[in-house]
């Protein structure tokens, strides 16, 4: 963005949705022989496939999901792809194909959707993945991205939020509550910024938080760990609005308890770090805050042998009957009701 | 809504998000066997098919797509569907499933979600459509509605853009500019209300083209037609940006150019009348009004024969020779190059 600020921005208005479109997709590169068709007719064709089709959609809504005071144009394209293919992960399937559309008002520059079109590039290429379709339109205000995601599984190997049973391994992958000490990292600085914009902060203390939540990644490793050595979780759901909604989804679903051990739970330095300056446990930032987009799974009690050494996953807990209920085990010993606090509780912050 | 409006409305901030989507979701129905999993996962699951799938997107935004001043929300769910429907049957592809995605100010109660969906699962049912996935969000101003559908079509019979060839004949479904007139009306009585809303509109003269802009059909029973009648178009497009834009699409993409015949335009009644009071050309508004949601095709002569019963196709020109130009042969015998006004021309009064 730094050498186009310098020079003169182009209006949207200025190209037409078609010539928009095609100078934005010119940059897009089709890497799977089964896309027989992306862009430029009324809809992509993907060619049959033995496996069976996965799919999911994410909104991304400014001011509602991110804040561009602070949220690089490239990283919010890159982002918005990511929490896609974190649900296809998370069904134990494989992404293949997204289609992206964006509405954004007259404030945004062509250069401006350029950058936010390169991080979704950015993302296809890491994940192997094709844009094969989309739409774009102006808004009255502010910017929304919509995507949905396809992917491919083989039958037996999807895995539901409803089949956890009794005696399973709670894992998660990764660690927990970074990305959302992130977001306070910057909404603190964002704050500072307002009152003496003449300060210039430094934030290099904050990297991996920083990192976390402003350009996540998708756990396409732990599927392919998974999958090499031939694990099948009984559940699995990603961790988008915090651990303690994501497993009282797959518990309800599932119609089990669970038992968590608060000792167990994944924390890095930097999320203490962080937790600690800004006065909250850190067990609260891991259980309630979201945009981890970690894996939380179940596992068969005999796969256990087959991934403790894996350092990125952890055995944080265990399923119990249904009437034994969900709970979190404190380090101090007590067992307590864990309650979904993710969604409504963070979305004021976002 | 009237009898809701009476009632109190509920804030959809009251509901949360998870149980709003598990209450708009309560009446969706699902109707193929093949969604293994719709809503309730981290996303869908498909089961495999021996067919090609297609993929669309659609994004409509308050203000710039539809204006809620005389959109009614069912109408504007059920149109939504439409768009995405009509451009699946524009690859010669039937239709299966759709996720939906909606970001809504909170001007916008649960009530008035609940009439939205009823719209979107009304087109459900009429298109043998299956509603699979979503995402719901709050906006800071307006609302968005983000609808991708997926398709199925034998690979050999799928249609694109890019296959016409010279002396094929050109053909549409239905009739053309209706929408763009309806529109007319409705922002005609938007502006007599604003200065006198003591005025009720008496709006059954034009009970037509009002239906064709607020409630369009997509047309599955063309797509049917042609499969009875073994015959697969050489290319298609649907209609969503005017004739003339779609033309252009075909010939510049398949390398060829065409003549078409304003008198074989085919022109309702209401839309010339409408015309002639706003004091605008019929073939004006057929070229270039948009939101027809009609198929435009390309035919073999040597399928002449078997569709020149059918009231609702007509042909109208042919495809040349890329030298000789893309034209408008009017009914003085003239030839004019065709420019495409669709979208641009027409997006500055949605």
């Amino acid at each position: 963005m730094n050498s186009n600020q310098k020079t003169k921005l182009t209006e949207i208005s200025q190209l037409g949705e078609f010539v928009l479109i095609s100078k934005l997709t010119n940059f897009n590169h089709i890497k799977h022989k089964s896309t027989i068709k992306a862009i430029g007719d009324d809809a992509a064709v993907i060619e049959r496939s033995n496996k069976e089709t996965v799919v999911t959609t994410d909104l991304m809504v400014e001011g509602i999901h991110f804040n561009l005071m602070y949220t690089p144009l490239k990283h919010l394209g890159y982002k918005a792809v990511i929490v896609n293919l974190s649900d296809i992960y998370a069904m134990n399937a494989i992404p293949k194909y997204i289609t992206v559309s964006i509405a954004v008002s007259n404030r945004f520059s062509y250069e401006a959707l350029v950058e936010l079109y390169a991080g979704i590039y950015t993302a296809c290429e890491l994940y192997n993945v094709d844009l094969i379709g989309g739409d774009t339109s102006s808004s009255e205000k502010g910017m929304f991205i919509s995507i949905t995601a396809i992917g491919e599984g083989e039958k037996e190997n999807i895995v539901y939020r409803n089949t956890a049973k009794p005696n399973d391994l709670v894992c998660v992958s990764g660690d927990l509550g970074a990305a959302y000490m992130g977001l306070q990292v910057l909404e603190r600085e964002t704050d500072i910024f307002k009152s003496t914009p003449e300060i210039q902060p430094d934030l290099s203390d904050y990297d991996y938080i920083l990192k976390r939540q402003l350009k996540p990644e998708a756990r396409k490793d732990i599927i392919e760990i998974l999958k090499l050595n031939k694990i099948v979780p009984t559940s699995m759901i990603d961790i988008s609005d915090g651990l303690s909604s994501e497993i009282l989804h797959i518990c309800n679903q599932s119609q089990v308890g669970c038992e968590i051990y608060e000792e167990r739970l994944p924390i890095s330095d930097e999320t203490i770090k962080m937790a600690d300056e800004i006065n909250i446990l850190p067990t609260i930032a891991a259980m309630n805050g979201g945009e981890d987009y970690e894996l939380l799974f179940t596992l068969n009690l005999k796969d256990y042998d087959k991934i403790k050494e894996f350092k990125e996953i952890t055995v944080i807990g265990h399923i119990t009957e249904l009437n034994q209920g969900i709970n979190l085990i404190t380090k101090d010993g007590t067992s307590a009701p864990i309650i979904a606090q993710g969604w409504n509780a963070m979305d004021e912050h976002r």
